[in-house]
């Protein structure tokens, strides 16, 4: 990595997948790795102590959502986001450009890859799917940067790539995401090119606002860059080759991943190769079991997604199988009738504190009475499951059993 | 105490006041007490090891939501409420009787002391404000029993003495209370003390249906009698004599405690006296400040009440002064602009996880972001600030203290 402070350290490689080591000023993190979401300075529901009991290793802050609220001049004068919010291991903030895109406008189209491969779980609003010249779209998108309104309260703001390194200098996260441009699935050919463009040069802006700036809180921070190009194999191409030969520490793919799982996998498959292989690389949005499986197999070595705790806060622990059989979106609905009297263990086991802990019956409960405590109670044992996942899956890629890790998990 | 494996002593007298030890099958409560309310077989947003963490040494669980949902014999099949909430300390239930006449209806008045003493904490659906006789009530009261509707679903239901018995041995609290009827301070004198002598006979077909029956959970239960009798002095002595009479393991003050705090003191001042002394004595729903200070210099061992684990989802934390200022009401509203940049411990010198680890800022952030864990944060201070103000009150009984202690809190 470029920046002093980090390293990135590949420890074994198993064809395109990798183990590896990241280290940051806040401690190291073993990859591949589950990135937890904590969009506004908090997991939600968990304090840090929770995170650390449930194993969770590096966090990810949207800067959209913190500039917006408390402030970014907020966070900066509280010390930081890690003082902030009293998590003392690495934090990963976006660069603000997703958010800009899917929340800061009355939004007029389908953005991005929650929508497309999250379709159960879309963030609200939802988008309407209409192309993107229908509706008036409140984001304005010139060479220097974008205006949008606030989804809070409809204000103006300006986003640059000089303004999103600064309020990431701001918020202190260990590493920092170049600003870009988010296209959707929506947008043709022509204007996922255009848009690619700009966001390559901006990724150059963000670099030079990178170094002209310093870091506020003791500690330096890192910057990857963000591949963009859409569903198109030579814009992917191309993105990932720019991109690449900029002196990022690290590297993103974001922005549309296609409608299908498969155009997902055709887009790291393009993307990855034309990597360099001694930086990380992060992929945007993506958590759930079989993409896991299918972005570390093909090279990603950190990834975020508010899959398992949004699920969690909508009753759903995830789980492999249930009473023997499978569960093919490995979701186990704790508002079902058939959990009210079951004394059994969340899920069997398990060795999370939740399901030590307490029973299928006390959960339907809370989740029935919608008490506030089922909310922690699920986060917890999702995000214990995933970062257990993510345990196995490095101890397979080590000792060479990853397919049949991969088989047992997707029964492929 | 009349049950086997309950003891109840008086350890230390100081005027009415006293320090006492009560004992149950769950282990031990060190008295005055004050007793965690958690309706729904959780006390919102906390974990038993929550609980333990901010001093809670007995929590309280309502029958009639209990009763509703999940079921009382679905918490009996999973063994009792402490096996079904994993709280392992002692618990008590209510009868049923406050919320089936405050909620079990189309709520057509006042009732009770919870709209009377904590007027802005009012329990939804606010009551609104007419006479016994106006509009048509739901429940309906015979010499039997009472018929109510569910609040969730509408559903009709019965509660008699023996029926709240026969829920509470399903639930399985260390103290159950006997099945009483609950008169607003609408009630004329002729209602009041109708209901009293209701609740009289019902007291005693409550000690019938407890003897009768047998602990199912492997532990005695104790129960204690409920005095009623309004705001009206001659009908809260006879109560106090009469209920004092029955072979009760404790005693609890219910029902309608007038209009005003000077109201509730006058109550207090009737009652406690015509109680026996060496049974142990409980005040139902009443917790602020100058109330607990009130209630312990007037005799009262235990009291429950929802005003600080609710003030706390309401961003209300309990302290006795901000900024060297006092504060009345005991409350500061974290949701203040005020707070915004404000980097210190939410509560200067508590000692509690909340003001141990975050700033005033982070909170005030979590409230206006509307994310759980500030409920969480803001209960656990709500609660070890009163049962730390407990254990000071405790202390300054034994030393002789107390007048300087309560001089101090309330400044008179």
């Amino acid at each position: 990595m470029e920046t002093p402070g980090f390293a990135f350290e590949v420890l074994h490689q198993s064809g395109m997948a990798r183990v590896g080591r990241l280290s940051t000023p806040h401690g190291e993190v073993e990859t591949p790795a589950f990135v937890a979401v904590g969009t506004q300075a908090t997991v939600k529901s968990l304090t840090p102590d929770d995170l650390e009991e449930v194993g969770t290793q590096i966090i990810f802050a949207n800067t959209y959502h913190l500039y917006l609220r408390p402030g970014a001049d907020v966070i900066a004068e509280m010390g930081g986001l890690h003082r902030f919010m009293r998590w003392h291991r690495p934090i990963m903030t976006d660069s603000g450009g997703f958010q800009v895109f899917s929340l800061g406008a009355s939004i007029e189209q389908g953005v991005g890859k929650i929508a497309s491969i999250f379709p159960d779980e879309a963030p609200a609003p939802s988008p309407p799917r209409r192309k993107p010249t229908e509706g008036r779209s409140l984001v304005k998108v010139t060479e220097e940067g974008v205006e949008f309104r606030s989804h809070l309260d409809g204000s103006r703001h300006w986003f640059t790539p000089e303004v999103s390194v600064q309020v990431q200098r701001q918020l202190g996260a260990d590493i920092m995401l170049a600003f870009d441009e988010c296209t959707s699935p929506l947008h043709d050919y022509e204007y996922t090119r255009q848009a690619m463009e700009r966001t390559h040069r901006w990724a150059v802006r963000s670099l030079e606002a990178f170094h002209a700036s310093r870091p506020l809180h003791g500690y330096p921070q890192a910057l990857y860059g963000i591949v963009q190009g859409g569903a198109y194999e030579d814009l992917r191409r191309e993105s990932a080759r720019f991109i690449a030969g900029l002196p990022f520490d690290g590297l993103a793919i974001g922005g549309s991943l296609g409608r299908t799982k498969a155009d997902m996998l055709r887009v790291l498959e393009w993307t990855v190769p034309e990597l360099p292989a001694d930086k990380p690389r992060h992929l945007l949005g993506i958590g759930e079991v079989p993409d896991i499986f299918a972005a570390v197999e093909r090279g990603i070595d950190t990834f975020d997604c508010v899959a398992p705790t949004r699920m969690a806060r909508n009753a759903g622990l995830l789980a492999r199988t249930l009473d023997g059989k499978r569960l093919p979106k490995f979701r186990m609905n704790m508002r079902n009738a058939r959990f009210k009297r079951d004394p059994r263990p969340p899920v069997e086991g398990c060795e999370c504190y939740t399901c030590r802990t307490y029973s299928r019956a006390y959960l339907h409960h809370l989740f029935r009475a919608n008490e506030l405590l089922a909310y922690r109670l699920a986060t917890i044992h999702n995000l214990f499951f995933v970062n257990r996942l993510m345990v196995l899956i490095r101890a397979a890629l080590l000792d060479g059993t990853f397919e049949e890790l991969k088989a047992h998990w997707l029964n492929v």
